[in-house]
């Protein structure tokens, strides 16, 4: 496209921000926003807001997609202040203060860069290639044909050691999403897929394999609870691997640095994430984890006008010298911050530096099994009542009444028989 | 592959059953198969059974494709005697009685061509090409894609005549498909686009279009009937166009016989159909519509064990001289009758000849706006209760509890305000 292009969005007397992603900070920013005297350009390369704490139960057939996304032109349904745009942001311009996207050029007053991370995979390129990443809906819509693919093809695969292959999973990284993803295939494997699958010996041949190269999982968690999550996984088969590392996988074995191989031609990696910047910024701001050095007014560093919000920003605090944790719960609390003080601004009040309120983290294993832990005062809990309040919590952070109701049918049909109707090979036709 | 590998069933001492398709008929023919004393082998080249009658809705995203499909493997859990096959048959070679699949090959007792139709472009390669068909889940998901990324970019493109292209939609097909679609794109075009796409003046630019060879909609249901779906219609906004037809449609514009062109780049084709048959059938059993002939038995002409149920086939009775419609009741009543039979078969029993036992049918153009032809007293009636009585009886014939529900709350919440959150743009990633 030719890059005089406009994006065709009206100019207009009010000062313009763009916001570019919509997840948990781009969103909470241009909510609050919408209803102050910005014009609002929100900017995401889907049409919708994704819910990713639940992208491991799509993965697994227990969601449908539909009930964790929601749609943003629903969402700013009746605010004219707001326009958006289903593109991606391929450059910046700061002196001019212009970016190029594929639908044309988009001049701003203030940019938000609030594009989050990807998966990061360290830089192996066979791995890249091979492994499945579960950083978007599509994804773990990917992921669930994927296994779901691979079963059907065990049935006509006489070989044992070929069937090996298409049956054992590997899964790299204790964080949560790993941790949540191992818990939810041992379910499955024990109360599903022997039920789907008579023809093949299910408690026999299917292996779990969950790899993570620190001595603990759910890193940052309390000690209990990381201790809690590993007798959870084991007591239901998974087969957990602590101070290991994944240093190959050629798509049909998985190497491990002390020598050992599993085969498998699944490897759903999760093991670490990384900024994902906009190209044009200072090299100088970039720092930890491909991150953007933003001070506690989220302003990025060496910039003027431009700020950046959630797991792509890095920002020091007192209580966080080392940066916060790349969460949901961050880049709301942000977005909320920053869009105080944007609102401020139009009324020349001074800004407020963020401050991040931890309210605590939870990880879900599998029925009556997760872990809670709370900052203030200073406590953990597991079992049926931390499990419960994990499915509170997440229900109400869903958008949308449909979807909430939708999430919790789903939730209490899955309680009563362990078996869903939603493993579909479904793929959109492509012409 | 190779051709001599085998499909990996067991042979067993029990004669063997092989159903090609899972649709309505070849379903009913399986279910009832499962409970009796043959090998069942049911080949379909997805993982789960699909009603059709809602595919509309599917596109028109005020369903989601998991609500109206169902997985094969959980309906026949805890039936040893039947072996599902996620494949398509390539040939049958039926002196060796062998079918071919790219998973190996696969022999037969019995067989049982259930396959369906496809849609019919009568041989315009240009149609074929550009045009939209209806049938299939994963079709009608990429209809959904389409036209919600057309009405995205529309936003940027600023001339008239090639936004005209992205907004405009032509439906080609008065039969049912036809009219359902047109009708819920005309309860979007005024109760949805307008609040999602403030920036496009929906009311003046958004024209849609119906396009019926004949002289009447809804071909084969009552005059009163076909007069007040037309009636409805265009009450609603659709420019239906009776004896008309459709040319050549090159990707921007639809040429009608009648000189007349509209611009466009969406046109749904639900035109017609054709019968799916095997390659490797005689060609003396091909008839009418590339379908099956069969005697009241349902035995495909000049072969032996070979038998073909639904709208792969064409079967004439004393009252139905040119053959069945090809709708679900036929298949459904087929499939049970040749079950029978089969069933029959085992114990020396004499055969029963199919007789179609008709209902009705029943077509839905929008809120409160559905016709009903009942055969028997002969009765028609519009309106708010053929509404309701469309809405019971499909939702009693969509297969599941929990699709039941979903489809019910769906209904109730699109009722209350017109305006899912399903309006999304999702594609499972391509590796």
């Amino acid at each position: 496209m030719d890059p005089t292009t406009k994006i065709n969005i009206p100019e207009s007397p009010r000062e313009r921000v763009v916001i570019v992603g919509g997840g948990f900070g781009g969103l909470q920013l241009a909510r609050k926003l919408s209803k102050t005297d910005y014009q609002v350009v929100l900017i995401d390369r889907n049409n919708y807001h994704q819910f990713q704490p639940l992208f491991y139960q799509v993965a697994m057939a227990g969601l449908e997609p539909s009930s964790i996304v929601f749609p943003f032109r629903k969402l700013f349904q009746g605010k004219k202040n707001v326009y958006i745009r289903v593109t991606e942001v391929t450059e910046v311009d700061t002196t001019t203060k212009t970016l190029q996207t594929p639908l044309g050029h988009c001049n701003y007053d203030h940019l938000i860069v609030a594009t989050g991370a990807d998966t990061n995979f360290f830089g192996n390129e066979n791995i890249e290639k091979h492994a499945i990443p579960m950083k978007s809906v599509a994804e773990a819509l990917y992921l669930r044909n994927n296994i779901l693919d691979d079963y059907e093809d065990a049935l006509t695969t006489p070989g044992y050691d070929p069937r090996q292959e298409l049956v054992d999973i590997v899964i790299v990284g204790g964080g949560p999403t790993g941790v949540e993803l191992a818990g939810s295939l041992a379910e499955m494997k024990k109360h599903v897929l022997p039920k789907d699958y008579p023809e093949l010996n299910i408690e026999e041949e299917v292996d779990i394999y969950l790899i993570q190269s620190g001595g603990e999982l759910l890193k940052g968690f309390s000690a209990e609870s990381s201790a809690k999550a590993l007798k959870y996984l084991t007591d239901m088969g998974v087969t957990v691997l602590l101070g290991s590392r994944v240093t190959d996988f050629d798509g049909k074995t998985v190497f491990l640095k002390d020598g050992r191989s599993i085969p498998t031609q699944k490897v759903i990696w999760a093991a670490g994430i990384k900024g994902m910047p906009i190209k044009g910024l200072p090299e100088s701001a970039c720092t930890y984890g491909n991150r953007l050095e933003v001070d506690r007014f989220h302003r990025v560093k060496d910039t003027k006008d431009i700020y950046a919000i959630g797991d792509v920003c890095y920002m020091e605090e007192p209580d966080w010298q080392k940066g916060h944790p790349q969460v949901a719960q961050v880049a709301m609390q942000m977005g909320k911050n920053l869009a105080k003080n944007l609102h401020g601004r139009l009324r020349k009040k001074d800004p407020t530096p963020f401050t991040y309120n931890d309210k605590g983290s939870m990880a879900t294993v599998g029925r009556a099994r997760a872990v809670v832990d709370i900052p203030s005062p200073n406590f953990s809990f597991g079992g049926l009542f931390a499990w419960l309040l994990w499915l509170l919590v997440h229900l109400f952070a869903i958008l949308g009444t449909r979807n909430k109701v939708f999430v919790f049918l789903n939730w209490v049909a899955n309680y009563i028989n362990y078996n869903q109707s939603l493993r579909l090979i479904i793929k959109p036709k492509i012409k």
